[in-house]
């Protein structure tokens, strides 16, 4: 993996860089959509690729592990060829997941986390070097270390032993990935990521410690599970201030449109979130407009395109009212629609922010545009 | 509209002709996607003319009154350009979902069918003329007579005297069609529905009524609803030698691949059903080579295209043991992929027999190919 920097706004920390990977080049700051088990909902592959422009999806290690199950990875040589989808992938470590989705019980102590299938209840038990050589079968581009993500609020206590826990997992997750090699004939790289709840004192010592493990790129984990978007924020500014600027920084599980150009101007170059997906699915839309409720009665009649000012396929060619009767009547083709608008718009989102950091006007814009993208229509 | 026959099997009765409306041309015979309330469920409208490679598709009265409804219809400018669809379409009259939906408080008289929405429990009224009202106001191509549709077993007694109920009805809806025109600027045309449950004597007497009334088509409803597929091959020649050869011959609601060879070799010209779609919900794929399960274990790495034997993105791009896992993980893909795939070959099937039918060997080919259509992989 290279990472390079093509430019740097003078009124923010906000950079445009190029990551390359086995897969092809991702240009940053970029959002990467959530194909949870082997799929971007309700979106095809080539949807993905020419309507909303991913340039680089996820997986959920915790979900493919369940399901297809590694057998049926290996035997197709990979998540890749799987799903056949030839550009980059990330896989997270599976530890958001085991707390979450898996909560019930839950079993952790200082060698991993046993864990019930929320599938079939049936115990599994997730390591350090169980989560690379899971992800080394995945065989995603970017692989994530095993850590403990912490809920919010925790009380200090636990934030800082968990986090020392997630960077001794750190150590063996680096050990096992330097020992082994990616399984498909290209190469692997693993980001290791910065804990520590809410505390600044915590964030800045996990911030020097994932700095110090000198690894090609760094996460921050544990950020947009409840708190204040000004603690996000502060929190986010004090560790992208630490991590190397010449790596990319990957702020995981975020966010709103505002959540990120403030972040991209703190210094993020990757992003995540299921929140264009799962929101379309219920009827929101973000749009270069604003954010519109299709289930509103106010739609009902309103014969214009989606988002005309959007690339793709769906924005322009759909309009509104169409949108809300599928939405309404339960026709999955509502699902579909709004999944690629949404997408879309993330894509457009952190795709235009790159040009106007490029031509020196990203916090003009960012300032301009961010009461129009937020407002409710 | 106009239709012109442009060759006939020597050793059977199939034919292929071309249908101009004013949406376009239909090469016959062909088959009809269902899009009940204005969706081809799980596909968008791109992929219904790029890779199903659709000439015309369905919509259901019924639905598309309750919901959207004839008031967003008619602002939007009818269905086609609701929905975005500048091919032909067809309505059914709202008659067979009256009764297979609505069945509860359902009364019928002489004067039409009061019933009760399975939406909101409403209840509404459908008459000959009101059925026409409506179809003008939604604007399909081809719009139906609205019938009583007899379900099986059916006595006799009763289908006599539905018959002749569903006669007068024809009459006011011809009477209603021809004072009335085209809302949008271009003009629709009303087939009249054959009815008879499995009688011969009265399929014979509904087929010589339904010819008399000289539309520019014919149809022929309440088969493919239970009876035995012999039956209704019986009943389908004996309505086809007595309507007209120069018009197109529409067979509603019909059915397996195997139905609708058989049923082209009697002289039918046109098909629709939801079998393709809804069985691609339950994981049933047609395919050029045999019918499959996909939920069965024995795709679960077979990673072998879905039906490379078929044009269109998803049958040669996703494999069967991706589509097994995106229907066993519960993935709208999945019916999203498996639609795509059962519409695909269902028009290929209809598609390739016209091309046999002009080169001559519409018979041996349909002898030769049903068994490998229909046998289960
Ligand atoms: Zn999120
Ligand atoms: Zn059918």
């Amino acid at each position: 993996m290279k990472f390079s920097l093509h430019a740097k706004d003078l009124s923010s920390k906000a950079r445009a860089g190029e990551l390359e990977t086995a897969h092809g080049t991702i240009q940053t700051p970029i959002f990467m959509p959530v194909g949870t088990a082997g799929s971007v909902k309700a979106v095809h592959q080539r949807e993905l690729k020419e309507d909303i422009r991913a340039q680089i999806i996820l997986g959920n290690t915790y979900h493919l592990y369940l399901r297809p199950g590694l057998d049926i990875l290996a035997k197709a040589g990979g998540l890749h060829r799987f799903i056949n989808w030839d550009r980059p992938i990330l896989t997270d470590s599976g530890g958001y997941q085991v707390y979450s989705l898996a909560s019930t019980g839950r079993k952790i102590n200082d060698e991993g986390v046993a864990f019930k299938s929320h599938i079939d209840g049936a115990t599994h038990f997730f390591s350090p070097e169980k989560a690379i050589d899971i992800q080394r079968t995945i065989g995603a581009d970017i692989i994530m270390a095993f850590d403990e993500c912490t809920p919010y609020p925790c009380e200090y206590g636990y934030a800082r032993k968990s986090m020392d826990l997630t960077h001794q997992w750190l150590d063996r997750c680096c050990k096992r990935f330097d020992e082994t090699t990616g399984h498909y004939g290209f190469s692997q790289t693993l980001f290791p990521i910065v804990q520590g709840s809410t505390f600044k004192d915590l964030r800045t010592d996990s911030a020097r410690r994932i700095a110090d493990a000198g690894r090609e790129g760094n996460a921050i984990g544990g950020l947009s599970v409840g708190e204040p978007a000004e603690v996000m924020y502060e929190l986010t500014e004090v560790v992208c201030d630490i991590l190397p600027a010449d790596k990319p920084r990957y702020l995981m599980g975020v966010g709103t449109p505002a959540n990120i150009l403030e972040c991209i101007a703190l210094g993020v170059d990757m992003f995540d979130c299921v929140m264009p997906t799962r929101n379309a699915r219920n009827g929101m839309l973000f749009t270069t407009e604003g954010i519109i409720n299709i289930r509103n009665e106010k739609w009902n009649a309103d014969f214009s395109p989606i988002d005309p000012n959007l690339p793709g396929y769906v924005s322009g060619y759909y309009t509104k009212a169409y949108l809300r009767h599928l939405v309404k009547a339960g026709e999955m083709l509502g699902a579909q629609i709004a999944s690629i608008q949404n997408l879309s718009f993330y894509l457009w989102l952190v795709t235009t922010a790159r040009e106007k950091i490029i031509d020196g006007s990203f916090s003009e814009w960012k300032t301009s545009i961010l009461p129009t993208l937020m407002r409710r229509l």
